[in-house]
């Protein structure tokens, strides 16, 4: 096969990105860029290297978000082909980051490639947003870039994250948003002591028990057209020395919500905190927001995808916002109408990682083709 | 101070004898009674010595029962005096083991020994069972020694164990039984997942938490004169990978019964399955009766005990089935009228450990009234 786009997400495969590396895949998509008349600014938060490109100044912004980062390998020897040795087989491209998201980021840049050569004097600036920070800490990459370009008032207008979003085939789903992410970390104190002297002891798990049982039983909300029901889910459950004789002095659970836009984050807060006071708890609890529910339910870019899709893979896709996070939700609270689209993501994070080799020059033609839907 | 109890209690406690180590405490006891015309069986179970020891064939026997096992000192230098260099201060003996239950072996001893000199032809025979592994597993000690015993139809009619009964002065309180231990290990089966995708996972945090929620609460039954309600702690608790995006796929819960006479082990282990089921958890139980409760509430040996305290201390002595439990759960079940008498318990297993040295002689002068009250 001699596709272009096949070609570079090979060429990034081979490079060994584990988060928060880079390994050289930015300079890679860079000179791309920059033989297109793009303007280069590597942005480093401590570990991380980021990449912004922009092709124009002072007009709407298009942008396409992704990284360049992948998840571990974990052992070599579980996989048909090394991880990052890109090997084709029975008409898939195997490799670590093939389908999450290095084949994104070649189609990224063949579809811009290909667009500017038809449209070199598009009314809009064309740029692109790279971290290599997606899969760890989050703390040093979009966040930190879209930061930056608010403080310089340098606004996205449209944005598409290449996000493996497709289910069975590529194009079928495509993310218009996505659930909040909120994190509890709650401690119950209890008394520690003797099993054979409870009298003297106050048992966190029997404190905590029933308190448990009413959050797991709460309808937090019924969700909307757009978003499932908020759902609450217990991660890490923790009390007790080991010893069978001895209650523990207190119990640590970890809990998280993905929620809709039927309910806040402060909402969640304040209902939780409710059922653990109704049952007279006495606790801790530290909350992390890892980012707000985020939707484009509307506006160009959700139709020049819709279309585009329609017009290459000849199907209607569906809108969805289930799954887990992106940094879509750094970059949507700027105002930014945002869009993932990307291909079969069934092997991400997995071992022999792969996606249909043809299935990279098809999305480098959706991307085009949202392109020219939107810009044109 | 020239008490003979004292010097033998220092004896036995500088003799650094953690469980299972015995550290030639046995020989030091069983030379005294040879001396008395008892004869000596030593009992080796894999890594512990029991000590068999009987004064006489054929008639009823009285047995003293104790250890020569201590748990570990932790520190040394915690300690205001060495662990195992038995000191007098301020009217204490100090030491590891000197409550826990050195000074009980060197009271039985010398008490014994004041009896033979006294009533030299008692119509009873006289036994001693010692063992060196009370503190740990107690899988080799009295529970091995009994069973030899028992297969070659050599019952005890009466026991005193020198376990330290007393709370706040010698005698103020004695054992006459000791609540049933039962543990529960159970696991919750559930399926692992992602948290933003609760539907394909089943998270068995939250099928346990209402189940969990109903045995708290549950009455297990209200006591009865001697023994108080039956009581149910959970000891350990346990699921999730540490990763806070992880469902876990099970959950792990360890639980611990001390019951009363009022409920058997089967209806314990009965009830809690039928919450379990009424919850439709996925689980498995595997239960381990540390033994059943015990009662000794009429017979020779609860009066003689009584009147010996009500004349030697002037005071009446408190019946109690209170606490953990003691090496008289393997003796009474075959029968045996079972009294726990020693000394104030108020720092066994902890630094410091230490007795009034007066303690000692007085519950020497008990035992002997004891076994006068019984025998004679």
């Amino acid at each position: 096969m001699s596709s272009e786009t096949l070609a570079l997400a090979k060429e990034l495969i081979s490079r060994p990105s584990v988060t928060p590396e880079d390994e050289g895949c930015q300079q890679v998509i860079g000179e791309r860029l920059a033989a297109l008349g793009f303007e280069l600014e590597t942005m480093v938060f401590e570990d991380t290297t980021n990449l912004w490109a922009r092709r124009g100044q002072g007009r709407k912004v298009f942008c396409f978000a992704g990284h360049t980062d992948v998840v571990p390998p974990g052992d070599v020897n579980d996989w048909q082909f090394p991880p990052f040795e890109p090997t084709i087989h029975d008409g898939y491209l195997y490799g670590r980051g093939a389908a999450d998201m290095k084949g994104s980021l070649a189609a990224m840049v063949t579809a811009t490639e290909a667009f500017i050569e038809k449209h070199p004097n598009v009314d809009a600036d064309i740029a692109f947003l790279i971290t290599s920070d997606e899969e760890g800490p989050f703390i040093n990459g979009t966040k930190r870039v879209i930061e930056t370009l608010q403080a310089r008032n340098e606004p996205i207008e449209w944005c598409i994250v290449g996000e493996p979003s497709s289910t069975d085939k590529l194009g079928d789903v495509v993310k218009n948003g996505r659930r909040g992410s909120l994190t509890g970390d709650l401690t119950v104190q209890g008394i520690q002591g003797h099993v054979a002297y409870p009298h003297l002891a106050d048992n966190p798990v029997h404190k905590i028990a029933p308190a448990l049982s009413d959050l797991v039983n709460e309808q937090w909300d019924e969700g909307n057209a757009s978003f499932p029901p908020t759902t609450f889910q217990v991660s890490n459950i923790n009390a007790g020395t080991g010893a069978g004789n001895v209650i523990p002095g207190r119990i640590d659970t970890q809990f998280n919500f993905r929620f809709s836009t039927e309910v806040t984050a402060e909402e969640l807060k304040q209902r939780t905190e409710a059922i653990l006071d109704k049952h007279n708890l006495k606790y801790s609890l530290t909350w992390k927001l890892n980012g707000p529910p985020f939707l484009t339910d509307s506006g160009g870019l959700i139709e020049a995808v819709t279309h585009a899709i329609q017009d290459e893979c000849g199907f209607e896709t569906e809108l969805s916002t289930g799954g887990g996070t992106s940094d879509g939700r750094f970059i949507a609270p700027t105002g930014t109408q945002v869009v993932e689209l990307g291909p079969v993501n069934a092997t991400i994070h997995k071992v022999n990682e792969r996606v249909k080799a043809d299935d990279l020059d098809k999305l480098s033609a959706l991307y085009l083709r949202c392109m020219e839907n939107l810009l044109c």
